[in-house]
C-alpha cells in the first residue's frame, strides 16, 4: 500500500469515527428520553435529535465522503478487513441515500413523522380510515423509492435487503411455507393434549423481587454490569452506546412477573451481543449487529431457547420461589414451567406466544410483499388483514387497534422489517442445534449456575463479528447450512409435546 | 426592518439554535458521565465530548458566523432585544476566539488537558514541583492571550470580564478590602463569644431520610420536579439542558447530613434560576446565567441567606427531627441551629464556613492578579500562598494538597473565576436587603411552609433575564445600588452575634 493510500485510509477512519461519535451522542439522547427525561424537557430535546440526525446524515452523503469512496475503492484490496468493510458499508449507505432526490427524501421524512402521530390518534380511536390516506402516500413513496434503488427478482427484495442483507422473497417464501405447515400441524395435534393451568402465574410479585431475580439471571447469562446498566422504562429496549456501555430497560408489572423477567432476559441477549463486539470494530459502522434478524437471534436465543427451556428453570425456579416466598410454595417446577408455555391464538403480535408468533409475522410479510408489488392496495388492507388472521389463526379482529393499526412500523415506513423477528427465531434454533453438537453436555450447562460456555460459544461464532459478516454468512460459517426452519420446528414439537403432554 | 434583514435574522437565529442543540447534547453527555455511565463506557465517551465540543466551536468561529455578524451588526437597532443581545453575545465569543491564533489555541487546549491529569497526580503525591512547570506554561500562555485580547486599566480585568462581564480590579480591590476588614473585625470579636457545641451534628442519618427531607425543601423552594431531577454523584453539580430539564446531583454521607442537605439546597438554587429563564430566550446563548457570580448568588441565596437562617429552621427543623427520630430528640432548635453555623479557620476552601470563605477567595484573587500582571512567578507561588493563609486566616498549610494544589481551576486555565464565588455572596446579600423592603413580612415567609413569594421575587428581578442583562445591570436595576459589601457584613454580624452569643 502506498503512503498516500495509507494516509487516506487513516483520514477516512478518523472521519467515520466522528460520525460514530455523533451517533453515540444521539443514542444517549434516545436512552435519556425513554428513561429519565423530565416531562417539560422533552419538547426542546426533539430539536437536539433533529440536529444530530441531520449532522450524521450530512457526514454520510457529503462530498468528502464521496471523495473517500472514489479514491479508496480502487485500492480496496490493499486495505485491511475492517477498513475495507467499513468502506463498503459507507458506500452502501451513500448509494442508498444518494439515489433518492433530496426533495423527495425530505418530503418522505416529513410524511412519516406526521404519519406516526396520526397513527397514534387513529389507533386510540380505532379508526383506520383516519390513517389510510397517510399509509397510501407512504406506500406510493416506498414503491417509487424501490424504482430509484432498483430491484432484481422481486421489488420487496430491495426492502428486505436493507434490514437483512442477502435475504430474498424466494428464500423466505420457501422457509415460511414450511414453517407455517409445521406450526399448523403442531397446533392441530395440541388440541388433543392437556392445556396447562395458568393459575401458577397469577401471583403478585413485588418489583424488587422481580428485579433481584432478573439481575441474577442477567449476570449468569454473561451481561457485564461494568459495561451496561438496567433501567426502568415504558417500552423496553436495548441500546448500545459503545461496547463498554450497552443499556437495557424494562417495565415491571407486579401482577405479571413474566413480562419483566422474560423481557430482561430478551434485552440482555441483545446487550450481550453488543458488549462482545470485537474491540477493533469500535468507532466504525461495523460495530453494530450483522442485521436485525441476527440481533433478534441473540435476544431470542436467551429468552426462548435458553430461558424458556425446562433445563433453565430446573436451576432457576428454586431461586425465584425462594425470593418470592410464599407465592410458589404449592407450585411444582413442572406446573410452573408448563404454565409459562401456554400457547393460544391471539390478535396482538407483541403478546403472542412463541408458537403462534411466526404466524403473526407471516401475515405481515405477505401483506407487505403484496403492497410493494402492487398486488394489494391500502383500501383493501383492513379486509386482507382480517382474512389472513382468520385463515392463519382462526380469529378475526373486531377493532382496528387489535388489527391493522396495532404496529407502528408501517407508519414509520419500515416495510421489510417484520420478517427479521421470525428469522431471529429460525437463526437461534439453528445456532442451538450446532451448539448442542459442539457442547455435548449443553443441557447440564443450562441447568447449572454457569453459562460461560454458552456465552463464549455465541461470542466466538456470532458476537465478535458485528457487521463484518453478512447474516447468511454467519449462519453458513457457524452451522454449515443455509436458512432452515426444521430446527425451530423440532424445538417447538419437543417443547409443546412436553408442555401439552402429547403422546408421541 | 427590510425583508432581507428579517430573513437574515431568522437564518441567524436558526443557526444559533443548532449550536445550542449541540450544546444541550454535550451537557447530557456530561451529566451522564458524572451520574450513571458504566465504568467501561467512559473512555470511548471522551471522544464524543471532543467531537461535540469541536463542532460547537466551529459553529462559533465559522465563516458563516462571521458573515452573520458582518451583515447584521449595522442593523442592530432594527432587531428585537433577544436577537440583538444574541448577536452581541455571538460577536463577543467570535472576537475572543478569533484573536488567538488557531495553533496557539490548540496548544493551549492540549496543555490544560494534560495539566489537569498531572495536577491530579501531583495533588495525590503532595508535590507541587511536579505540577509547577505546567502551571508556568499555562500562566505564560494566559499572559500572552491577554496581550492578544487587549486590556485597559489592569491585565487581570480582561480575565475577570470573561466570567463576570463588567467587573474590574478597581471595583474588586475596594470591595474586597472592605469585606476583609469587616470579617477580620468580626472574627476578632467572636473570640469573646461562646463557640457552639458541634455535638448535635454528630448523628448518623440514613440516606433516605436526608433525601426525603431535602426533596421537601426543594419543593418548597420552588424546584419544579417536572422540569428537573435529582441524582447521586461524587462531585455535586447543577446542569441545565434546557429550561424544562435542569438537573441537580448530590452525594450522601450518613455521618455528615449537612453535606447533602445544604448541597441540595445550593444546587437547587442554581436549578431554580435556570428553570425560570424567560421562554423567549430558549435556543439562544442568552438562556444562561448572567454570569458565574449571579449564578452563585442564586445558589447562595437559598443555601446561606434562606437555608442557613434561623427563620428557615424554625419551620424545617421540626420536619427533620421527625424524620430522623430519635436522633434530635434531645436537641433544641437553637442548639441545632448554632451548631450548623460554627465558624473556624481552615485550609480547604470547599470545606470553609461562610464567614471565612471570602478570605479563601481573596487569597486566590490576589495571587492570580499578581501572576497575570507579572508581579509574581510560579516559582514563588507556594510560599506566597502559605504566607497569605497565615496572614488572613492565621494558619499555614503543611501539605501542598491542603495548599496551592487544592483547586483544579488553575490546571484548567481558569484564572479570573474565583472572585465569582465571593461576588455571589455579596450579590445575594444585596438582593436580600432589597427583598426585605419589598416583602415586609419576609421573616414570616421564611418561617412558613410557602416560599412562593421569594421565588417569584427572584424570578422577577433575576431569573427571567438569563444573559439579557449584565450582572451589574441586574444589581443596579434590582437594588438601586452598585456592588456593596455592607449588606453581607451586616448579615454576618447579625448571624454570628446570635450564634456566638456576642454582646452588642
Amino acid at each position: 500500500m502506498s503512503e498516500t493510500v495509507y494516509e487516506l485510509e487513516q483520514e477516512f477512519l478518523a472521519y467515520v469515527k466522528r460520525k460514530e461519535a455523533l451517533n453515540e451522542a444521539l443514542n444517549l439522547v434516545y436512552w435519556d428520553i425513554r428513561t429519565g427525561i423530565p416531562k417539560k424537557g422533552a419538547t426542546a430535546r426533539s430539536l437536539v435529535i433533529e440536529v444530530l440526525a441531520e449532522d450524521i446524515f450530512k457526514l454520510e452523503v457529503s462530498e468528502e465522503m464521496a471523495a473517500f469512496i472514489a479514491a479508496l475503492t480502487p485500492h480496496k484490496d490493499e486495505l485491511n478487513e475492517v477498513s475495507r468493510k467499513t468502506l463498503e458499508e459507507c458506500s452502501r449507505l451513500y448509494e442508498r441515500n444518494k439515489k433518492i432526490p433530496a426533495k423527495e427524501f425530505a418530503a418522505y421524512s416529513k410524511l412519516v413523522a406526521d404519519a406516526e402521530t396520526v397513527w397514534g390518534e387513529a389507533r386510540a380511536q380505532n379508526d383506520f380510515s383516519k390513517f389510510a390516506s397517510y399509509l397510501t402516500d407512504i406506500v406510493a413513496m416506498k414503491r417509487k423509492f424501490i424504482e430509484y434503488w432498483g430491484y432484481d427478482a422481486n421489488k420487496y427484495d430491495t426492502l428486505l435487503d436493507q434490514y437483512e442483507p442477502g435475504m430474498t422473497v424466494e428464500i423466505l417464501d420457501n422457509v415460511f411455507n414450511k414453517l407455517r405447515t409445521g406450526i399448523t400441524d403442531l397446533r392441530q395435534k395440541m388440541k388433543q393434549g392437556v392445556t396447562p393451568d395458568a393459575a401458577p402465574l397469577k401471583v403478585n410479585l413485588a418489583k424488587e423481587i422481580q428485579k433481584t431475580f432478573s439481575e441474577r439471571v442477567l449476570k449468569k447469562m454473561g451481561f457485564d454490569f461494568e459495561a451496561g446498566r438496567l433501567d426502568d422504562t415504558i417500552h423496553p429496549f436495548a441500546i448500545g452506546l459503545n461496547r463498554g456501555d450497552v443499556r437495557i430497560t424494562t417495565r415491571y408489572d407486579e401482577a405479571n412477573f413474566k413480562m419483566a423477567v422474560f423481557g430482561i432476559i430478551h434485552e440482555g441477549g441483545h446487550a450481550i451481543y453488543e458488549q462482545n463486539f470485537d474491540p477493533k470494530l469500535a468507532g466504525t459502522p461495523l460495530s453494530e449487529g450483522a442485521s436485525m434478524g441476527i440481533h433478534e437471534s441473540q435476544s431470542l436465543f436467551y429468552e426462548i431457547i435458553l430461558g424458556s427451556s425446562f433445563a433453565f428453570w430446573k436451576s432457576n425456579y428454586k431461586d425465584l420461589a425462594l425470593l418470592s416466598k410464599p407465592a410458589f410454595d404449592d407450585v411444582s417446577l413442572e406446573d410452573f414451567y408448563r404454565a409459562t408455555n401456554i400457547s393460544e391464538s391471539s390478535l396482538i403480535r407483541i403478546e403472542a406466544d412463541i408458537l403462534t408468533y411466526p404466524l403473526h409475522i407471516m401475515i405481515r410479510y405477505e401483506l407487505e410483499k403484496a403492497l410493494m408489488n402492487g398486488e394489494l392496495e391500502v383500501a383493501d388492507l383492513q379486509e386482507a388483514w382480517a382474512d389472513k388472521y382468520e385463515s392463519y389463526l382462526g380469529i378475526r379482529p373486531e377493532k382496528d387497534s387489535e388489527g391493522v393499526l396495532q404496529d407502528i412500523h408501517w407508519a414509520g415506513g419500515d416495510f421489510g422489517y417484520f420478517p427479521s423477528y421470525a428469522l431471529g427465531l429460525i437463526y437461534a434454533s439453528q445456532f442451538f442445534h450446532t451448539m448442542k453438537q459442539e457442547i455435548p453436555n449443553l443441557d447440564q450447562v443450562i441447568a447449572s449456575d454457569d453459562y460461560t460456555e454458552i456465552r463464549e460459544w455465541l461470542t466466538k461464532n456470532v458476537h465478535q463479528y458485528g457487521k463484518l459478516k453478512k447474516p447468511l454468512e454467519i449462519l453458513q460459517d457457524t452451522t454449515g447450512e443455509s436458512l432452515n426452519p426444521d430446527y425451530l420446528l423440532d424445538l417447538l414439537k419437543e417443547r409443546y409435546a412436553f408442555v401439552y403432554k402429547l403422546e408421541s
